[in-house]
């Protein structure tokens, strides 16, 4: 629905109590809506006399959930993000200390911003596979696969907040699947997704990077990727790497597609981003933790040179190389995330995608 | 953090394409943060060797989850927003046919405000305890309770949207609990997210009522409560009138609680709001989706009699009775929900909570 208004303002110097964002931004329009997703019907005939009688009843479920804001005049490609393991779309919003993250960060930048819950996650829990949930404690795994130390220690050169309290906010934001992952169905709900966004940039994180491949394999709107650091990665049939070893729990598998799927992938411009602390070289190392990076990291750059021998536009950025040190795995939320920011948007720059 | 800003803007006309807010809002601040939990740690000794073994692992869980808002300017009091059964706080974002919920248009009236995802929901996801998710269709099952019609059809005088796409948003919304519902649970969280907010209305929607009444008894923050079709009433006990039978699956229990307490919700301006299509009398009716509300009205009419007894300033108001009709149990998503608000605020410019 189109509408006019008039903005009327006068200049105005106040104080306010800040805690997240630097400076006002002007809202044109925010909201939330689901997409994708299926419904399901019970075997048997609905009975309306019965309310705990579920025959013939229907669920609806396996869309994602996404939250949107657009500033006012906006760019013209809006910034789709999508999360990783065991997280939501908190993922992107305030970090675990209070500062801005990358949902402030870019809308204060002029970017509409779409922040999704993948199905069967956060607010989009509602799920057509029935779910286990253990809750098991697991936080030091994490703790370890995401490079902030080895528990209890943190890395030296870490850019994290090193207090109690942010450390347990980043534990809380661990939220459970409510059905089994399946890439599959998450790609089908960021194709309905990116229908609703228009044209746009698509940005994953960790687990949110084999989906997001698909995602933009499959959907016309999606004109650029940032991936970071990804844990799967698509390869054209024939020619998937052999899987390293490694001493992480989690393998890095190629995956493998129809070449003519592959090839759709380098026509847009993609970025790939890993932070600090990833050991080099084809040697597994003893630190499972960082060892999972390493055979991801290496599995980037084979997937890199193929993407470049058929032309593609790929760039995989280790960032301590670009002089960007300290970072974990979650480069959105680290200290010097605006310094990652601004490098994002230098790469959108460049190739047109921030306009 | 004190900050200062300079706001500088010119009168611009301009035209854009919005789906939601009527206008554009300049946001001072906004963010998220967990709130209350807990943390529980598995029996043995941590091995950081095993990767695998949770020994002597943490879990962080059972806290609430909240997204706010602040507007430049904002009013005194932030309203801080309690789902009901079901839901996140996406019941009160964008209504399923793409209008405004109340996020924008309190956010837009100039108020703070604070979108819970009560524990072991939504975004609040992870649960101290384990939950098996059966995923079962009973989508009829709520339409009919939530007043919308007696599937498939709805209620002539029913003011929602009645076109497949809005009923599929509708159906979406549902998210399963991933823990057992623990109405202590919810309420120790919510006095934790009081903590953060400061001073506020807090405004809670039928299962949310009760560890809502909880909440208002235990924090000092809560100024007063705005109550939309709460499931349940606290007594003093002793007090605790007689359940009423009803064709609902869910009777309408009040809930005993100490008079030392019950007292603490007669220091507070509480409104409660019911929709249409609410039978009255005494008599249990055949459509089981209507009886539910019949009760629960009736336990409310009840509960205000104990609140006026002991001093209470608290109103159940019928909407019908005040010339506002058609609301099924979502009153904060209905095609009249601006109605709805206005009659809030207005009704909290009476008791000082508009400031």
């Amino acid at each position: 629905m189109k509408k006019t208004f008039l903005t009327l303002a006068a200049a105005s110097l106040f104080t306010i109590t800040a805690s997240a964002m630097e400076r006002p931004v002007t809202i044109a329009d925010q909201g939330s809506f689901m997409a994708g997703g299926k419904t399901v019907t019970a075997t048997g005939t609905y009975d309306g006399s019965k309310p705990t009688n579920f025959a013939g009843h229907t669920l609806h479920g396996d869309h994602a959930y996404v939250f949107w804001q657009k500033p006012i005049k906006a760019k013209k490609y809006g910034m789709v993000f999508l999360h990783g393991y065991g997280q939501s779309a908190k993922t992107w919003e305030t970090t675990p200390d209070g500062r801005d993250g990358f949902q402030n960060i870019f809308l204060s930048k002029g970017y509409g911003v779409y922040l999704v819950d993948e199905p069967r996650r956060g607010k989009a829990g509602r799920s057509t596979l029935p779910a286990n949930l253990t809750a098991t404690p697991d936080d030091q795994l994490w703790y370890n696969t995401f490079r902030i130390g080895e528990w209890p220690n943190f890395y030296d050169n870490v850019k994290v907040p090193k207090d109690k309290e942010s450390l347990s906010q980043f534990f809380h934001q661990m939220t459970p699947d409510t059905g089994a992952f399946d890439g599959k169905v998450v790609a089908d709900a960021m194709v309905a997704v990116m229908e609703k966004t228009g044209d746009g940039v698509l940005v994953t994180h960790s687990a949110g990077g084999g989906p997001g491949w698909d995602t933009a394999m499959r959907s016309p709107y999606v004109k650029g990727v940032i991936s970071l650091e990804p844990g799967a990665f698509p390869f054209s049939e024939g020619e998937v790497p052999e899987t390293e070893k490694t001493t992480s729990p989690f393998p890095a598998k190629g995956t493998p597609v129809p070449l003519a799927d592959f090839l759709k992938l380098t026509k847009i411009p993609i970025a790939v981003y890993f932070g600090d602390n990833i050991p080099k070289g084809d040697k597994p190392v003893k630190n499972w933790g960082k060892d999972n990076w390493r055979v991801r990291l290496n599995l980037a750059k084979k997937w890199e040179q193929v993407m470049k021998k058929y032309g593609g536009d790929a760039t995989v950025i280790y960032l301590p190389d670009t002089g960007i040190t300290g970072n974990t795995h979650f480069l959105m939320a680290d200290l010097n995330n605006k310094e990652v920011a601004d490098a994002m948007e230098k790469w959108m720059e460049e190739k047109g995608l921030a306009k």
